[in-house]
């Protein structure tokens, strides 16, 4: 028997390892129907998972989607309730050919296990079950009473998880709200998320001739809604970054001057580390602000994919009936995504060249956060970072979007804690997503930390 | 037996039509590596039919791509020798989901036939086998000497057939080509071709990061090639159509005030017919040239497809390492398309965003043409069209390339008779192809009469 919880930890190491690759193993793609039954299969295994741990409470709840995994464990009405969130679904593979090993085989290279889900968000929320598992077979019970809420939707807009939420405050009560799905600055570096950025994901759908034309019949006198869609994505925003949507520029929020002043600074050299992670020699966007303010608090339009007309091997010279672009926004915490899909209308209307139909499907939208860190769980996680890694967190604005933790945040009135394990070069929806093994044991020591410094 | 031309092409009708769906429903997509099998057995369908027809030399010629189908019937050495061009391989199908029956099963809706390649070219060579066979069969022998090359790789860029002919000058050497591969204006309305666009066909890749992107993580400081693209179409082609390569403009050539003052005046109303085969209120492009002009003489640049990121189902936040164009320019007979692509390469270098690094591929090229009506060849063609259509045929020009007429004019000095029997709606490279039914038969007709009219 293990004395501590990191003897224990450091024990069974292999066994989470091994039940991190059996995880990875189901192709829980979210956003793929044909992945609908591994989905529910990922689903199926961590609640198993949660019933081999002891939780006296575990549920899988239907959605119009996929399935949420609820189970909690109360084991003193004295102490505070934390709930965990996480997903257990993972985005889609492609462009597969790019992939070193297949993407739903975990291997082991260098210290990494690299699987689609590896870092977003299935290790991360491993390591979170074992540093509960750390206290029930050490201690012999949770230090504090534990919810977890497991969804499968996260990569399609988590529209199941949103009603749940915001119908079930009572069910869902808490003290305080942990989130690990987002990651550190460097490994030698641990970071609390301070802000999130909301997201607005569209289609952008432009119509000309009622059929696919042959550009030699046709070229000269016939509408092209790929080139359309070009024009205007030109218009929406320019090579210099600049998004020409007026609204959004008015509605912008207020920074201090400390985190501005942090953002010009850039002590962590993190403009270096961009550049050398992306494997480029400058940044592009917006140059009046500083990248961190760009990745932080500043709005994006990405276009995430054109179709359309044929990109196959050879030559076809279609002009296509129809284009389609794929285009998100990020966005700081004070934007309201359907607000903002309102104003994107209004300029794509307005500058759609003449001549062409447009329409726009508004996917899915969530609200950033933007987190107060003067309360005792922010502390608490910060004094078990420090503790674990010898080394004071900074506080970080995190570019990418966790719905959720704004719907927490507005639903529960509880703070939320967004402290990842992940590492900037973990690839996350890219092709060889990764997540270190080193992070993997040292995020299970700093959560087991953590709930010991919650407990009062 | 019948006792005229006209009445076995009329007895035989049914025969032609079984044969043409038998063809048509040989999938030979000459783009597509798994349809070469395919392409290799249409090629072997129509050396049967010479063979059936009593040609008494019939060849397949191997190419590095797909073969050559030829076959030779000299008559009389007093009489002229007439050269037949057409191709065997068809476009692919996709947007498959928008036919309304499966693009290789050849069904007659209406008195038309629906298939993959129906117009472009199958029907158009089978009616000239059709009218040969006419002369064969009721005559007895065929009133000129025939030469026929038939290639399989037209949507494909045509090296092969480019390569056999500059080095067969005298295998092919002959007084006139016939290319039957253009469409009429109208069905109570013949034409004869008397210029056609070339083309360049190219791919023009952009790279950012050295791997795909999370938006969230680093939206705001990546670069991302699909908006490159975008900003770099938007800049080589304006919403009003004008391109912006300055070389290609100073090398338009002059054209003849006649030919303006037909394009100005429009007297067979074509620019209705564009609206109304398009589905379109208005046409779109440069606008300080008639609709004609922009068709027949004006180059153009059109984008077929945009590679790279997500366009699958759901919404997937990915920034692309890589995007790629696929973008072809018509261009007048008078440019070669391998000095355009230097032209186009510098203009792309000029307009790409900075942070981006861009290559292109020059897929394939061909040279436009331009017909002198002054010859007896032309003058048959156009006595042919006045007996069976009862109207004198216009000239007009194709925007369509068939760089094959101009390596003809240049190889073997011959005049080539562009006489194409489609019709606009035909839907030639788009989803429902098809040909008329009753085309079909008065496109026999006129080509046995033409045959009997070149003959000495």
């Amino acid at each position: 028997m293990a004395a501590t919880r990191d003897q224990y930890l450091e024990e069974h190491n292999g066994r989470f390892v091994e039940a991190l690759q059996e995880w990875l193993a189901i192709p829980s793609i979210s956003t793929l129907s044909e992945h609908q039954e591994d989905v529910y299969m990922a689903a199926e295994w961590v609640r198993n998972r949660l019933v081999y741990m002891g939780f006296p409470e575990v549920r899988t709840i239907p959605t119009n989607g996929h399935p949420l995994v609820y189970g909690e464990w109360l084991v003193d009405p004295h102490q505070p309730t934390l709930l965990f969130y996480g997903h257990y679904d993972v985005q889609p593979v492609d462009p597969v050919d790019e992939w070193q090993s297949p993407p739903f085989e975990p291997v082991i290279r260098d210290g990494n296990i690299y699987c689609r889900g590896a870092s977003d968000d299935k290790a991360q929320i491993l390591l979170v079950l074992a540093a509960l598992e750390s206290w029930i077979r050490v201690d012999g019970r949770l230090p504090v009473n534990i919810k977890i809420l497991l969804e499968g939707e996260e990569e399609a807009g988590g529209a199941g998880v949103d009603r749940f939420v915001s119908k079930n405050a009572e069910l869902l009560e808490a003290d305080a709200v942990l989130i690990c799905d987002t990651h550190m600055v460097d490994i030698s570096q641990p970071s609390i998320i301070n802000g999130l950025r909301g997201i607005l994901y569209t289609e952008i759908i432009v119509s000309g001739a009622k059929t696919d034309l042959h550009s030699g019949s046709y070229g000269g006198v016939a509408p092209n809604p790929l080139h359309a869609l070009c024009v205007l994505l030109s218009r929406l925003k320019g090579e210099d970054g600049v998004i020409h949507i007026p609204e959004l520029h008015e509605a912008l929020p207020e920074v201090s001057a400390a985190e501005k002043e942090f953002w010009r600074e850039d002590p962590l050299r993190i403009e270096d580390a961009l550049c050398r992670e992306m494997g480029v020699e400058q940044l592009v966007g917006e140059n009046d602000f500083p990248p961190l303010e760009r990745l932080g608090v500043r709005p994006t339009l990405e276009v995430h994919g054109i179709r359309g007309g044929f990109t196959g091997q050879g030559a076809k010279t279609v002009i296509p009936a129809e284009a389609v672009a794929k285009v998100s926004l990020r966005l700081p915490a004070n934007l309201v995504p359907d607000e903002v899909f309102g104003w994107l209308k209004k300029a794509v209307k307005q500058h759609i060249p003449a001549g062409y139909a447009v329409r726009l499907v508004n996917l899915h939208g969530g609200r950033g956060v933007a987190v107060n860190p003067d309360n005792s769980y922010i502390q608490a996680a910060t004094a078990a970072l420090s503790a674990i890694y010898g080394r004071e967190p900074v506080f970080m604005r995190e570019g990418g979007s966790i719905p959720i933790a704004a719907l927490f945040d507005a639903v529960l009135g509880a703070p939320v804690v967004l402290m990842g394990f992940g590492l900037p070069d973990d690839g996350a929806h890219a092709p060889n997503e990764k997540f270190s093994l080193e992070q993997f044991h040292l995020g299970m020591r700093t959560v087991a930390e953590f709930l010991g410094k919650i407990a009062r």
